[in-house]
């Protein structure tokens, strides 16, 4: 089932794609934490299946993040062996994780701002992981699995001199505004299946700059869930970006990074489309 | 003004601490960012001033962090060179920035859980500092004064094992569960007045092991704010701990971690004290 939110941001109405391809009110006042904890998507999924959803007119309807803002985005780095190269980094003997403020959460087709005094912004296609349950001390790959209740497309921007340059830790270039395009849809786990079999890519102005397949994944899905949740509490409404294949613009010949003008576009199978124009703040 | 919430954890209810040292009920939902945002203090204070507040019997209720849960926890590493040197690291020349998850945060006096296979449970006293107002590229420390709420006690809690030692970024030692108790009041700008002029200690079983003062930080509160600004949105609500002083367990000799049944107790001048008791996970 692949569940959005439609309107005008911080306005957005939660509704689903029916097979035939139309939007349909889920009768829940947001796709958030507490929709997912307390059995939201199986009341959706049942209400669609009696035929009991209307039909909502999207005509020209912006599409939001398919997810109320999180409590938090957590990031695992350098998940491909592929981008570790490139970064110049060693392969990781355990995840990376970092953090980006939940701030940075737009819609999938909103505009991305290059920071005031950046000259480094950078794009990252990512396979997100939406948490459906409250989780700590996981104990197994199987235990982590059930504590998901689906993926999306992350936009992990990032601004390498403020990450790598400007004294420290990472987040400092992961939390500028704009910087987690995300969506458009939610996809529930069931209609994933294997999440390790999803081919990624991203364009900018329409030349393909990453063109990874989550089976390259370093940890994947649930080592990564399972990890994390010995170090902090996964809550329902949080969001991992799994880390991204190798071709972002640090990694290339002559550094092409992003300027007011371009255009980026993100797809991951069974996931759905992004296009994002890039603004100056 | 000294705002709180008393009652149990998840229920707690918004009071002020009147100059007989009573609490009574401010008439609003909740302390959070809209409430700071909408010029809630104001209201709260002119209310107390007409005599118009309730008094709220407090007898043996729980004290919750005076503010409901933050969009974002953003840290200063390094900020007093005292602690930057017992940590082995040099005198930063621009703010080290990180993140704790925002889930970390509890109240002042709520017991702090060791996490399971830690060996290396660590604290750090800090002044906290409450976001008023949605800030972005601000221009001057006058400037950043002014979105400054308040401040609170923060307890820095830290894993170093976690934090150093298990491959990249510091956020992973940092977001376990319970590490921020936070309060017992957010104390509003105007009534803390400078500050720099704040001393901090925090003792473990009794013993003083940190003793320091704001005016030892290496980039001030205001600066803090300003610089944050350009790097990320701060969001009405948002709290920034702004770095520790010397005497963490980490740099002191044999390193005395936290183990179950030891006591916190923290104190900044004007702020309150805190006392936990630590467990285990």
């Amino acid at each position: 089932m692949k569940l959005l939110r439609v309107g005008p941001a911080g306005q957005e109405r939660p509704v689903v794609l029916d097979d035939a391809g139309k939007l349909r009110d889920i009768g829940e006042r947001e796709i958030d934490g507490a929709f997912l904890a307390s059995g939201g998507v199986a009341r959706v999924r049942e209400a669609l299946e009696r035929g009991d959803l209307p039909l909502v007119g999207a005509e020209g309807l912006r599409i939001g993040a398919p997810l109320a803002r999180p409590g938090k985005i957590v990031c695992i780095g350098l998940n491909y062996s592929d981008h570790a190269a490139e970064s110049g980094a060693e392969v990781p003997a355990e995840p990376v994780v970092f953090m980006k403020a939940s701030s940075t959460m737009i819609g999938p087709h909103d505009e991305v701002l290059v920071p005031r005094g950046s000259v480094k912004t950078d794009w990252e296609v990512e396979l997100a992981v939406v948490i459906g349950q409250e989780a700590r001390y996981l104990g197994s790959a199987e235990e982590a699995r059930e504590v998901i209740a689906g993926y999306a497309i992350s936009n992990d921007v990032s601004e390498r001199e403020f990450q790598l340059e400007r004294g420290g830790q990472w987040d400092k270039g992961k939390s500028c505004e704009t910087f987690n395009p995300f969506g458009p849809w939610l996809v529930t786990a069931d209609e994933v299946g294997d999440p390790q079999r999803l081919p990624l890519r991203l364009w900018v102005n329409g030349e393909l700059r990453q063109d990874g397949d989550t089976k390259n994944m370093i940890f994947d899905v649930a080592e990564v869930v399972r990890y994390l949740s010995q170090f902090m509490v996964l809550e329902p409404g949080d969001v991992i970006n799994t880390g991204t294949p190798a071709g972002v613009a640090m990694g290339m010949p002559g550094q092409p990074y992003l300027r007011a003008g371009d255009v980026m576009e993100l797809e991951i199978e069974g996931l759905g489309r992004q296009r994002q124009t890039v603004g100056q703040a």
